[in-house]
């Protein structure tokens, strides 16, 4: 009988959660541990393999489960490690999906950063079925991609392709990125980045707004959000730049891979319309001709708390009994 | 027995050359006609189909012939057809792919656009044999890409994935692109490009150059090379803004698809080193760090007067005998 049910695993700076997942994509029992409480990588494994345990077991068991997926910063899928992942707190090069296998009873486990696990999680559940070329652009704290090529997750021949949220789309005087360098799209279009054009344009402008009843150390994009949906003017221009900016990005992107759809997924694209209308202008006015109007833009169709989960989940599914982290 | 040659063709705006070809790249037999001089597809096709017959005859005869494989401007993978290619003289959908195909009782043809057909051609019998991910620029008239990922084509889902020569590198102020858009690659780093930013420093700055004493309306690229083999230092330069603009762009590339290799091909390569060590260093320059000194810059390995004709045989290798023209 083919197993019935995958384990998702999600990574996070601060926190790790896990749950057991159908193949209809429902979320059937979750758990979750505090990633940054355990600065060994042993006595992560450890405590999130007891996690593991108890929801696997309220599944029926071990061997109910196909296999584990893994979404993780700075995941390699080739190799299931977690290599130099800067907010994580274990250094160098972790062998993490082997790890986790070994340590609940040797259900195979695949890894992939977050932005892949979350292009899966919408091919297998999502906005993406059916679909065989798509890229979905993850807009969180920073800006991260998942690219499926006819079919196929796109992982490069070092498993770290799509990096989009590191395009440069400001070639001068680009705003500093984490990554050091200058004018990346992530700069830009994350929360962070939303953030970072608030306290810019108060500084440079003149004209009223809410937000200046704000520190402008503490603008979130969510303080930005409320502003626009109180048709606060700076705040509704901060996100007409901010989807133009995606737009003229998403026009390079199809360029190269000439996908059906552009999925947007992550925090940020709780701005709904407000960020979703200045992208299809943008987009409109900057395709190559032979592209117009071909390439759909799309939202997430994954419920929002469990997404992280099932992208993860939806790894598991795919991988082989024969774990590729054993193959190191 | 397994056929032993294929075809190739290679439709440019004014010739069309094709040859027959053997399983290590060799060309056995060629000829060619004027694109320009048949206004009328019925009889470019008859034409082409006369001369490929001959080349044909003198292999030994159609049963030798495994497949026909064709480079055209806006060819189209999927079904067979040029697609509104602007420079050439029959306009709209040609199924061309089809009627090639029985125009030479029956023998399988497939066909894509130039730059698709140079990358297959590399990964062929050319500098990408063994490799599943690399990217082909070709550096010619315009700028084309051809892009493999996982030993595949990127086609896209349209069929027209890989249009890396416009993507915009110059956001404000960029120079008018062919396309009809503004600050394209295809614009600074064409050949024409190269011819472009000739007039441009010409006419903004003052110093002396050999360059000076040619009709600027009429300066070519070879002109700036053989400037530039004379050490002047404004064509140097010209290679210099050139390569860097490149190396800037492939940095970009690279966090796309991560290739193992991205390889040059076309006339504008025969400047070698003046323009591969700007690209070099710009790409050093402006990688993200996870992509560091991982991905290989390399000329085509296919012999230049052959080049064209090899991809498109290439292709032939591929060709179902079921046409996938015929399921229009």
């Amino acid at each position: 009988m083919e197993k019935p049910y995958v384990v998702g695993i999600d990574i996070g700076g601060t926190n790790t959660v896990f749950g057991v997942v159908d193949a209809r994509g429902t979320v059937l029992y979750s758990g979750s541990i505090k990633t940054g409480k355990y600065s060994e990588i042993e006595e992560y494994v450890s405590a999130l393999a007891q996690g593991l345990k108890q929801v696997i077991d309220q599944a029926g068991g071990p061997e109910k489960i196909k296999g584990i997926g893994v979404g993780a910063p700075n995941g390699n899928f080739f190799n299931g490690c977690i290599e130099f992942a800067p907010n994580l707190p274990w250094k160098g090069k972790i062998p993490l999906a082997q790890m986790i296998s070994e340590a609940v009873d040797g259900i195979p486990v695949a890894l992939t950063n977050d932005a892949n696990a979350a292009a899966i999680g919408e091919m297998t559940y999502g906005a993406a079925r059916g679909m065989k070329d798509f890229i979905v652009i993850t807009l969180g704290t920073g800006v991260g991609s998942g690219i499926v090529i006819g079919g196929n997750l796109v992982y490069g021949h070092d498993g770290f392709a799509g990096e989009l949220g590191h395009v440069i789309v400001r070639r001068n005087n680009g705003r500093l990125c984490g990554c050091g360098r200058q004018g990346c799209l992530e700069a830009y279009t994350s929360a962070t980045g939303v953030a970072r054009t608030a306290r810019e344009y108060l500084e440079i402008r003149k004209d009223e707004s809410v937000l200046r009843d704000l520190d402008p150390a503490e603008i979130t994009s969510k303080d930005v959000y409320d502003a626009a949906m109180k048709n606060d003017k700076i705040a509704l221009e901060i996100f007409e730049a901010t989807g133009t900016m995606l737009g003229e990005a998403f026009a390079d992107f199809i360029a190269f891979s000439s996908p059906e759809a552009i999925i947007l997924f992550g925090g940020l694209t709780k701005a709904g319309d407000l960020l979703m209308n200045p992208i299809k202008r943008a987009l409109d006015k900057n395709i190559l001709k032979i592209y117009a109007g071909k390439t759909k833009l799309l939202f997430s169709q994954l419920k929002e708390s469990d997404a992280a989960v099932l992208g993860a989940s939806a790894l598991g599914w795919e991988v082989k009994e024969q774990n590729p982290a054993l193959d190191l």
